[in-house]
């Protein structure tokens, strides 16, 4: 027996719809790369995106299923990009202009992009690279005709002049919801980019599980600046969740100084902010050069994509009366997991207590489901001790990647390993304890390298630290400390595990400590563990030869 | 081209198996039938719901479309039986007690129900009606041994011994979100009650829709009390959304008089509560008698149900320092179709000019769609002055009735006629003016029954006022006002025209007014508008006869 309610597809459009019908001047604020500060409604956004829509159909063939990336900073144009595109019922994928030429050159291939919307910012880079995309029939620069510039890039369109040639009544297409709207790679540190490929229903439930009250409780009275950009991660859905919630956007375009980002929080009275570590470091730095100013209007910062250092939190927390709320998400994940705000069981704990938790990466919201498991997929107990592979499932969850690339991904529950090694506490709270490949197994137990490397940092002689597993004949695998000296201090290898010994448990302590003058780092500046065990390869801890 | 996300269907078991999961500790409290109040935890009820699910299964053999009825309070054993039922693929058929004992009748025989699950309040009611109802094959009392009532019900079963029977880890089969999860009948004013027939999906999709922040925002640190009965429109989503959001649930049993709803306010520390005016106007009464108690921990009152008194609002708000939160919906709705909460474009209007937009029925959230459209179906404006049939589609709304009773009701777009007439503002603020069968249709223009019966009763001498059309040779039909005085009261027909002159354009005021000792009312004290009319079939107007 079925139920007898109304077919209600879950659509992208339905969001700018509500938007636009219920909060239509409500104000989406871009800083622009041409300069200025530009300002239009909701109202304005979805008749443009209607426009668009048109005329990418009717001018350039583009309709359902076909790929189209896009190269920009978040913005209104970008916005209407997606909405247009999406609503049509095309693909949006979205290029980081930060990806090497060679990849980015094996993505658009890979997805067979049609044309590709670009932002001035991006042209040169774009013109080294067109020779080698032969699936691109053309380039949208987005900008006007006074801002076209000269260009070699073949078909060159001018973005204002195409979305003038469109009508802003256009009728959305009746879709399937399953109907795929948006494709990301994911930046594998091994093997080629893998495409995610997200549909129309997939981020519709996405951002409605984040608009949650228990989730992130956006309203139409918050202000809320999405600073992580659109191409990294869906802005972590808040391109889709703020128009939903019908609040007022702030897009910081391509500057995230701390001084820009500082400049739109206290011109537009935003309440709400999301980014990765990296911008709130630039933001807090400028903060502290000038005393004088405060975060007057801000509540709520969002902060994820790596782990949100203590100090960092303490800051925002007990100097600017803002609060952090940590999150944790992934590409295949669309991409939201975890979110840290305090539950109905851990709202009584004073805040000596809440901290610890409140530093974890927090719990699902609805429609997200998580465990650990050991290597053989049994799920681990949530004690907030043991840790584990950490495995999802949801909603808005990856079943595959792009043309099977990577293969099976589920296992015979349906659930996708992250990578990640987490532990889960009887709260619900999740920790992300080591990425599954960096984890050091020692004896059939694990022992968690960013532990070590947290530990190690607290020596005040100690300017970075690195852990990794090194081959051992008894126990498979025992941890190596790698460590960089601040400059002028001094410490030996006995002082450094003299100090560590109160700090972990007895076995963990690192079987060797080793100085070096420095940590290599990946392209994003995180320590590059792969180049670390190149350089270690072959290398025999004392006492290893031997155990032989 | 598809999306690669994963199949992860949206069914009632994933709501109660995350509020187990995340938050396992926090308490449903009920007050009982039997005396005491029952306090356990998401976790048992989580357990205990899928041990009743295994028991109905494998004991009475009811399985997936199988259609039960409930005829239950709100507390922890109805909704175990909502999660239990719901999670095994059964449609939960909710009666309301109040209904007359024929069309009680009417609906279980409709619905065919094979069971009933009844609590002890009911069993002379459903004893004297059992009868004529031979679909159902026992009755199961929602009570314990020592408790089993002497009844001449036939295959009466005890409840707790039915779940003790019960495997506590029963495994949800896997389940269509399509598939039919409740059934509540209407109880049109007109024809037999129609049956709405709820999906998993539906449902689902609606508890998400009013979790969101911009709807009720509810939070696991929230202890939310739902007086609205389950019995009633699906106590307004809160079965679900509450343990969607992982908030402490506070059941108030059969016990809703002021004194008892004020106890389990205070004690329990309730910050949401949701239900009727005339639940809260006896909680207005026994808070005046007792001037000491305060509403210290409530922070939001939603009311819905019939139109919030605007003295009732301003008591709330002003005097015990509580949100009012105004809401409209309806059976085919899921309920929820609009809530009040303040705007973005709405946040900066002063009290004074809020306060009227506040006294409105409030706007859509995400997943539902609204108009007011005139008889021939076009689209008026939302002027806030234009009123039209309201008209509604989304994602949890009626598209036909059980067996096809009524026929069609979508129209080509897909809405579904609401019955009511309304305004709709520019910001998007609905309120209800009339019901359509009750709108006096006079030279094509309409006059709202309702505005003209609340500016009558402001004059100082009326008791209470009701408004109907009367044929009219010329006009179609003219309004005649039907008065009743206060006791001791004296005021002319002259007297309340003179005084409604001002309150009401000119072409609205009533062409006759006729005072009565007794305005009729139907059984859930409204004015019933159908008895009224019939009394003054063929009244004649002054100067109808003359235009003839």
């Amino acid at each position: 027996m079925l139920g007898l309610m109304q077919d209600w597809p879950l659509l992208i459009h339905t969001i700018m719809d509500h938007a636009s019908r219920y909060h239509g001047t409500q104000e989406i604020v871009s800083r622009t790369v041409e300069g200025p500060v530009h300002r239009y409604t909701y109202a304005d956004c979805a008749k443009r995106a209607r426009a668009l829509a048109d005329a990418v159909n009717t001018k350039l063939g583009i309709g359902a299923g076909d790929i189209v990336a896009t190269m920009a900073w978040n913005g209104y144009r970008h916005l209407e990009i997606w909405y247009g595109l999406m609503g049509l019922g095309a693909v949006v994928h979205t290029l980081n202009p930060r990806l090497f030429a060679d990849q980015l050159d094996y993505i658009v291939n890979h997805a067979e992009d049609k044309y590709i919307f670009l932002e001035l910012s991006f042209i040169a880079q774009m013109e080294a690279l067109q020779d080698k995309l032969p699936t691109v029939k053309g380039f949208i620069i987005m900008t006007d005709r006074a801002h076209m510039p000269e260009t070699s890039l073949r078909n060159p369109i001018c973005y204002e002049e195409l979305i003038a040639a469109g009508d802003n009544t256009f009728a959305w297409p009746k879709l399937d919801e399953q109907q795929a709207c948006g494709i990301c790679y994911t930046s594998g540190t091994t093997g080629n980019p893998k495409g995610v490929v997200y549909s129309q229903r997939s981020h519709v439930l996405h951002a409605m599980a984040i608009c949650a009250g228990d989730a992130l409780a956006l309203k139409s009275t918050d202000v809320v600046m999405p600073v992580v950009p659109m191409f990294h991660a869906n802005a972590w859905s808040l391109a889709f969740s703020v128009p939903m919630a019908g609040a007022k956007m702030v897009m910081p375009g391509a500057k995230m100084d701390g001084a820009s980002i500082y400049e739109l929080l206290d011109q537009e009275k935003v309440t709400v902010t999301a980014g990765v570590p990296t911008v709130w470091l630039m933001l807090l730095h400028h903060l502290e050069k000038h005393p004088e100013l405060k975060l007057d209007h801000l509540e709520r910062a969002l902060i994820g994509g790596s782990a949100c250092p203590e100090a960092m939190m303490a800051a925002f927390e007990k100097k600017y009366d803002t609060k952090v709320v940590h999150a944790w998400g992934m590409t295949e994940m669309s991409p939201i997991g975890s979110i840290g705000n305090r539950s109905g069981a851990t709202a009584d704990l004073d805040a000596e207590a809440w901290w610890p938790l409140q530093l974890k990466q927090g719990r699902p919201p609805f429609t997200v489901e998580m465990e650990i498991t050991d290597d053989q997929g049994q799920v681990l107990p949530n004690d907030g001790k043991t840790f584990g592979h950490l495995v999802v499932r949801g909603a808005a969850t990856a079943r595959e990647y792009y043309k099977g690339e990577g293969g099976k991904i589920l296992d015979d529950k349906g659930y996708f390993d992250t990578g990640d090694v987490a532990t889960i506490d009887a709260y619900g709270f999740m920790q992300i304890t080591d990425r599954a490949k960096d984890v050091i197994k020692s004896g059939g137990e694990w022992i968690s390298s960013i532990d070590l490397e947290n530990a190690a940092v607290g020596h005040p002689a100690v300017a970075e630290a690195a852990v990794i597993g090194i081959t051992h004949p008894k126990w498979d695998e025992r941890p190596l400390l790698v460590l960089v000296k601040k400059p002028g201090a001094e410490v030996s290898k006995e002082e450094v595990l003299g100090f560590l010994k109160d700090k972990v448990v007895k076995w963990w302590l690192p079987d060797d400590v080793v100085f070096v003058e420095e940590i290599p780092h990946t392209a994003t500046g995180k320590i590059s563990k792969l180049t670390l065990r190149q350089q270690f390869a072959g290398y025999v801890l004392p006492g290893a030869e031997a155990a032989e």
